[in-house]
């Protein structure tokens, strides 16, 4: 076995549910084991009541943070994005040195990346000089070669079947 | 909007990583919304000491049972898993009528169902009838035509990239 203690970096990718979803279950796997673990949400407003209070009942080892100003994909002001993107960038390039966490989900990033907000190669970077041990979800549509490319475990959510489409409303507790 | 009270069958299924952690996901999100969660386990041994932590954490209001004498994916002798089969779709049934629950998972149902140890109509009949609040989430590689006309909602967990393949050892906290 080679790369025993190495951190994975696992991407959630997909025009499918589930891609933060399962991001979640890994941190309530992850708080199970006593890990120390951040969230870092590059989207505004994109989680849900539910999975933030299920996050602050976990208590202080699991932290949910926003990411510089947020992201909102309702806001078409790139501008304002793009003055936020470099501090974004320095948040998360923190966070991942800091030796603080045993896992860090950047939560949406790919979106971050797709929209032109962030740099790819600037991520990329970061995620192959990342600590051994770290472990990163990366979440978000459109995962590119690169990101795959450097990444360990990619898993593609695909859509097969969406209520949500024949206008059944969104469920309190259970919406992806 | 159709069926606003509507409780979802949501199925995850497909090759790759993900299905019972994006399960699990839900469960952290419903039990932040208050809601009485029941995960019903067809594999035994299947689960990781981090993810049975994890729930045991969560307190009473989320509920992890073993169904039936329980599945292995090691054992092969059919005949007992057989013997144990009407117990376990018995044990299904009961808790979904009992209406005690928000969310029930069915975890690894479909291998259940795709090794023969439970009937799939018996299956379907009790999806059909269940009661109309009711949240399902059913997880397990290969589901059928059937299982995908009932259900609503419907994910394929698809593999891009494994490291597991590659000689990595699953890592404690993490591995899906």
């Amino acid at each position: 076995m080679e790369n025993k203690e190495k951190g994975l970096i696992i991407v959630n990718t997909g025009n499918g549910k589930g891609k933060t979803t399962a991001a979640l279950g890994l941190v309530l796997r992850s708080f199970g084991n006593g890990f120390k673990v951040l969230i870092l949400q590059f989207i505004k407003g994109a989680w849900k009541y539910g999975e933030i209070e299920g996050i602050k009942k976990l208590g202080d080892n699991i932290i949910l943070k926003q990411c510089g100003l947020g992201f909102s994909r309702k806001d078409k002001n790139q501008e304002k994005h793009i003055a936020a993107a470099q501090k974004t960038i320095e948040e998360v390039r923190e966070a991942i040195f800091s030796c603080e966490y045993d896992l860090i989900v950047l939560d949406e990033i790919l979106y971050a990346i797709n929209f032109g907000l962030i740099k790819e190669d600037e991520v990329i970077e970061i995620l192959k000089n990342k600590p051994e041990k770290l472990h990163l979800v990366l979440t978000g549509r459109g995962a590119s070669e690169k990101i795959i490319e450097v990444a360990d475990l990619v898993t593609e959510m695909k859509e097969i079947k969406n209520p949500f489409k024949k206008g059944i409303k969104a469920q309190k507790g259970i919406e992806f």
